[in-house]
């Protein structure tokens, strides 16, 4: 079974586009009324005809990042955005509950608005039946305001996601700064400061069991895999071991000499197939011929023995999301 | 000849140092008067002694970038700080003039003091001969306030760059933003957003000849060599090749896999070598048993023909720094 841990619903009906926009507006719109024929043509002409296509069976699938939005300011706004974005999510797993599973956005503002996001967490687990959430870092969108992920001001979600059993993706949302790029800097950028964050915390000794996915291949990390031993011990940190019981890297990369380099210096437990298919990078690579976002290939290219190609397509994901395992038939 | 790209003087006198703590303590303290042999023996038990056990003939020398603290609003606290460093860089320089070349640390500040930047950069080519600077694209120290490098706020320094055919090194200073820590995020995010702010601007047909090197490797930009390939023809920016005329990186990534990668999908006409040494990792690989920082090694060991391992180590340098190759005797 081949699972990719990352996608996010970026084909969503206008209706719910010209929801957001009446929202951003002032108005005091309700969400849309959205037929399942709708959605079913958004994914089947989309994320389900390239699953297809390129053999992936299960996508942990989420709401478009960049239009999360965290910089919104106003609490209320960002509650009823994120509820209206997660059940249409939940709609997809409905349709296609053999091929979909979902991951939640939360309603972050760069104020915070914890208590709040705790509660939209629980609503998605246990009544939509999500297997993870989304965890923006940087809720301010590229100006960076809020605490490092160590800080207790996180602690009431990471509370709740130990007591699910869900793991968090870092993903920040669009870049509000014209220094970083939303998809060429501000989502790498974050990556990497998110997982320097956790080497110089304690996070995993107060959680245990505390999960988080590092998207895009970990940004800088895995190229910089020597750099971050050495600070490591110059910094007098525990090694980069310990932090990865806790911490683990998607396949976003998206040529072959990156998703090799990931191979080379991960521990193979620590790499979930992934591809963000539609998401920041479109296009065909002149090159190849492929799609560069179809990052299956690139995998299937790595050398690898077959046991540890298994873990990256299906077992690691079942083992960081045990409520997708859940949700799948048996490993076969 | 080997050319060490990216090096500082992270080894100052103590009364250097201390210089600095009185101007932060807002006394109108003055220069240090430092012997000649207290810099000489800065350097001969450091950089000099590293150069000479790793083969290193040359190193493009500048301030401690970490120390250059361009978030200290104070123009004329800039100023003078610049000065000392710079002149303090080339006593070094007189020292060894064989060994070493000049790159100044400009008095930048959040607002910019672009004038005194240009001023200051003048002093130091013209009399001091130094060959290179170093630019910092976030003054702020983390909280990036300033305009993107693209923007015409940075025009006139380019203009005298142009004028004084000497290249910049993108290196910001020390974060002051905890999500960012300076040496495991604030200097990788800022090569990466760097990187990308030139891919969005069309700098280089304005300035044809405006030359920068980004440090680090380039930051994560060549472990998504993909990932830009597809973002430049998605947002419809001209290919990669164009920029690569006008923007190099250096090799300070810290082990193999790193290295082999930068030179696998980087132009070898692209890659200066560089160390960085004393600089943010400065361990011992207990795999190796060689400093992390020995990135010679790394080249090395990189499958490149000896043709373009003599562009990579020495004659890209002399290209892309036409003042130091004034300086060095000629190309053998």
């Amino acid at each position: 079974m081949i699972i990719d841990c990352h996608g996010h619903f970026t084909t969503v009906p206008d209706a719910h586009k010209r929801f957001r926009e009446r929202q951003l507006a002032g108005e005091s719109a309700r969400p849309p009324e959205i037929g399942d024929d709708e959605i079913r043509t958004a994914i089947e002409r989309n994320q389900l005809r390239l699953m297809d296509e390129r053999g992936i069976d299960v996508t942990i699938f989420s709401p478009q990042a960049s239009a999360m939005e965290h910089h919104v300011a106003d609490p209320d706004v960002a509650v009823a955005w994120a509820h209206a974005c997660n059940d249409l999510v939940h709609r997809v797993t409905e349709l296609f509950p053999a091929r979909f599973a979902g991951v939640c956005q939360l309603p972050q503002t760069p104020d915070g608005n914890i208590d709040r996001c705790v509660r939209e967490l629980r609503r998605c687990v246990a009544e939509l039946g999500f297997v993870g959430l989304n965890l923006n870092p940087d809720p301010s969108g590229g100006n960076w305001t809020s605490k490092p992920l160590t800080d207790d001001h996180w602690f009431p979600l990471y509370e709740a996601m130990v007591e699910l059993d869900v793991p968090a993706m870092i993903h920040v949302s669009a870049s509000c700064n014209p220094n970083a790029h939303t998809l060429g800097a501000h989502y790498l950028n974050a990556d990497t400061s998110a997982f320097m964050q956790l080497v110089l915390g304690d996070l995993f000794a107060r959680f245990r069991t505390l999960r988080f996915v590092i998207p895009h291949g970990g940004g800088a990390v895995p190229y910089h895999w020597g750099r971050y031993h050495g600070l490591v011990a110059r910094l007098e940190r525990p090694p980069l071991d310990a932090l990865l019981q806790n911490v683990f890297f998607d396949t976003c990369v998206y040529h072959q000499a990156g998703i090799d380099l990931l191979a080379r210096v991960a521990p193979t437990a620590n790499v979930l197939f992934a591809s963000e298919m539609l998401g920041a990078v479109r296009g065909i690579n002149p090159e190849t011929g492929s799609s560069w976002d179809d990052t299956k290939r690139y995998v299937d290219a790595v050398v690898l023995s077959d046991d540890d190609k298994r873990k990256v397509f299906e077992l690691n994901a079942r083992r960081v999301y045990p409520r997708l395992d859940a949700r799948l038939p048996p490993v076969a």
